[in-house]
């Protein structure tokens, strides 16, 4: 009874002959399998019908099934990384939370307490990639993180096939290194010397922030470990009303009081004012709170801005404030000879995050805190666990450096990362940020060329964000006003759900300060090309010419 | 001059006929590539010595490149893991750090200004794999993740294809509704009812300990999210001195401080003693501190010891204090029939953290943090950020759960379990604990029939943590006391230094509170069998035996 019937279907539920004969998972020989692929089964993928988990590895005789099952992945993974490269393929194929709930041509995200088949397994694998986004679309405008790198993938592929954890160097002596050289090399590019520089990769640019500001409060006040933020005065934080959000976040988790971050002017086009911190600075201490951090950002998450840096560690070295730079966007600017200048003074900072997820095409996640002064990680972390990080280990146990991270268990996020270094080098990086900087300026020319369109402000883009409006025909003529804002309010979000609906393209909005819903376009995908800019445009044009 | 030379190594650098002549990537014909491929080059890899990373996808022509590059990829992952599943493999191949360094047959972890081929990434794949320790071997115990699903894998190498982000139901619509469907599954196993139970997955064990405090501290003092901690009392949080070091960790992090973190005694099995958390509250009190909040641990660390829940519960009940479980290790224990009612109370506890990466063999990472109380994690975390969150798309918009984070991007570490759990059934998670106990069952056997063992205590382990000293003959016969221990504590790391430089096993030590270093061996790998545990006792007496 082990054909249990039709495995020939390419979408949703494996037909079952009977669906109350569970399959109860036993080993089989390679021969039946052989048999089965060839003979009994008319399907594309082979027969995996009779197949359940526990005849992989590391089953006894698993290793056919296992190289089998694996080709048959990489089949499936493959055809969807091809046809996410193709301008013909859709961005997403859109569906609401309860239409996917419902199981949609048998793709069913219940969980049961019997195994399904491996050819099951395959299908769900296909299925779950067909509903979701297609990040990698060469018109997936919608997130700081896009594309799909090959090598990155091969990294990240493999990452996972070594299943490791970056506590020790007894487990991960490899990636630990590779870290090491890896956090080096970022140092180096932002500008500090050789003996100054530390750093970990974390989960993300909002961890990465909030250990900067763990750290510098470490470095203030170090009783705050061992005796809490009881025992320290009222500190005061200082970031751009155009900063992200994870600094008033990491505020509220590190028990300082989102409240107790205070927002500092922007100029026109999203820059830190440096005379509006300054006296923000003065006006806390005259509030009795106490000054020690301060936040800059290198393009900041809406405009791109990037904030003037030796003008705010200026003003840091003359009140004893720790800089820090968040570089999580900006920081892939470093790379190109071309672009970072714009960067100047992120040496002077104390620390910097730097998240190559996203403006260097890593995938998903890579991120990082680099602190300058060394120890500061290790001393206002270590909790020094005797079961992980053992004295008496028959090598240099300076690389455990798994007791810096606020984590346990972490991660590999590295090798992903080194690996594309080595395949693109420093230069291959430098010539990825400049093609995603000439599209942002590309759509900049386009915007000013076409008519319907107007930009949120009115400068060049530094970084590859680009913000815009469209205005449909028929409020062109009206008046700046309250009621032009309430009708411009709207537009950015019916095309997007147009646009979501066509799955043609995606791209991101929002409001910001007195300013209604506008469309944010952000390059950092390498597959996009200046077609994709104009295919952009003449969609939105599309979408929105009735409203 | 496109043949660069031999690039028929098979370890290390490759080879090539002038190294100052850095290839510059362009795009290559597919014909090109047959051509090498088929005639030029001698070796077992296809030639990818005329191939860089820009002749992938995305580049115009790619898709024959990419094909044949992520299939050879994948024969060197197949490799690895055909490898990593046979006995007759090692365990590690131990380098020290200046060695790795150094390079090792020409791997070189450096980076530079220029690409390397193809053919180069490919190696360095392999070196990458060969140096590191395998974690999937039948004989790897020193950590409490190890194995290699194969599902799992496959999920993770689905993963980062897709290449999304956690933070919205827009970008991630399957992996959004699946985390859902996990976390209701696990809520239901714990033992909450349908109408209560809210979570998230997030980065370690230690990171779900930290969400726990955060969210009970937001819960009693709603304030402290704006305030801050110096508009609350002075808080106190309670654990046994066999738990986590998280909760210290969380504590420091949190502003809270460590030395505010209580330590409860336990009994000789690691069990936290009722009435010793009932006085330490009521001393805590009388110093001024104020308990909030009670750690229970489900599979201590070291012991693998399970707190006696319901009496945690009845006391934290009667204080009004929010009790917490981390089933970190544990947690696996409740698919299992056979194991389930160690864990009797846990559906009293507030919140609980439960790694699928640990006793469930999910690869790394995916970690979950449970809170009864639907709402309080949304409300404790979240800033309504408007690039991100905007109220007005399409869809219902209670399904975009990236406020509740404390990150803002979040790698997607559900569909791993998600397909685990559908390969398996909830059926086939209780076999592979039951199998891991049964291990350990044996081990425990086995260590008091053979001369030269001694059990750290005397009870049946109730985890898979088995703990026990090796005694060399020539310390057999040494009275209990001082010089005895000195010597016995110098005999674990040197064995241990053995296994690594002859890299046949691997086993984690450790000393605890009185009891010097001991060996702790754990089982999570269903790869393991019983001829596994023969091995670790014989090769243990082989390399302690002269000591």
């Amino acid at each position: 009874d082990r054909n249990t019937g039709g495995c020939n279907s390419q979408t949703g539920r494996v037909a079952s002959a009977d669906p109350r004969n569970n399959i109860t998972p036993r080993p089989l020989s390679v021969f039946f399998y052989f048999v089965c692929a060839s003979d009994v089964c008319m399907t594309f993928l082979p027969c995996y019908c009779i197949f359940v988990c526990t005849d992989l590895l590391p089953a006894s005789g698993g290793e056919k099934v296992t190289k089998e099952f694996l080709h048959e992945l990489l089949n499936i993974l493959l055809g969807y990384i091809c046809k996410s490269s193709r301008r013909s393929g859709k961005v997403l194929d859109f569906h609401h939370p309860h239409q996917l709930k419902e199981g949609l041509e048998g793709f069913s995200l219940q969980l049961t307490d019997k195994p399904e088949t491996l050819e099951q397994i395959l299908v769900d694998c296909r299925d779950t990639l067909k509903y979701g986004v297609n990040t990698g679309h060469p018109r997936f405008f919608n997130q700081l993180s896009s594309g799909l790198d090959l090598i990155g993938l091969a990294g990240e592929w493999l990452t996972s096939t070594a299943n490791s954890n970056m506590f020790t160097y007894e487990v991960s002596p490899v990636f630990i290194l590779m870290e090491e050289v890896l956090l080096k090399k970022m140092q180096g590019i932002v500008g500090w010397s050789d003996d100054e520089g530390d750093g970990i990769f974390c989960p993300g640019g909002t961890i990465s922030n909030l250990y900067s500001i763990l750290v510098a409060r470490y470095y203030f006040y170090p009783e705050v470990k061992t005796r809490g933020m009881r025992a320290l005065p009222q500190l005061a934080i200082f970031t751009s009303e155009h900063s992200h959000y994870s600094v008033k976040k990491s505020a509220a988790v590190l028990g300082m009081g989102s409240e107790n971050v205070l927002m500092v002017k922007c100029d026109e086009s999203g820059k830190m004012i440096p005379v509006e911190l300054e006296s923000s600075i003065v006006a806390a201490e005259e509030r009795g709170l106490v000054p020690f951090y301060v936040n800059a950002t290198a393009g900041t998450t809406v405009y791109g801005a990037f904030d003037p840096f030796n003008d705010i560690a200026d003003i840091c070295h003359g009140h004893n404030l720790w800089m820090h730079v968040d570089a999580a966007w900006g920081g892939g600017l470093l790379m190109s000879d071309r672009h970072r200048m714009k960067l100047q003074g992120i040496e002077r900072a104390w620390s910097v995050t730097w998240n190559p997820h996203k403006m260097m095409g890593v995938p998903l996640q890579c991120s990082v805190i680099l602190i300058k002064k060394r120890g500061l990680l290790q001393d206002c972390n270590e909790l020094g666990a005797e079961y992980l990080f053992q004295r008496d280990k028959p090598y240099d146990v300076s690389y455990d450096t798994g007791d810096k991270s606020i984590q346990c268990g972490r991660h590999v996020d590295v090798f992903k990362f080194w690996l594309m270094w080595k395949a693109k080098g420093s230069e291959g990086f430098g010539s990825q940020v400049n093609k995603c900087l000439e599209n942002a300026e590309y759509l900049y020319d386009q915007l000013q060329r076409r008519t319907g369109f107007e930009l949120v402000f009115k400068n060049k883009p530094e970084h590859s964000n680009v913000c815009f409006w469209y205005i449909p025909p028929t409020m062109r003529g009206l008046p700046p006003g309250p009621d032009r804002d309430t009708r411009l309010h709207q537009v950015a979000p019916r095309i997007k759900h147009r646009m979501m609906e066509q799955g043609s393209v995606l791209i991101g909005y929002q409001p910001l300060g007195d300013k209604v819903n506008f469309f944010r376009c952000v390059f950092s995908n390498p597959a996009t090309q200046q077609e994709d800019v104009d295919f952009l445009l003449d969609e939105i044009t599309r979408l929105g010419n009735d409203l």
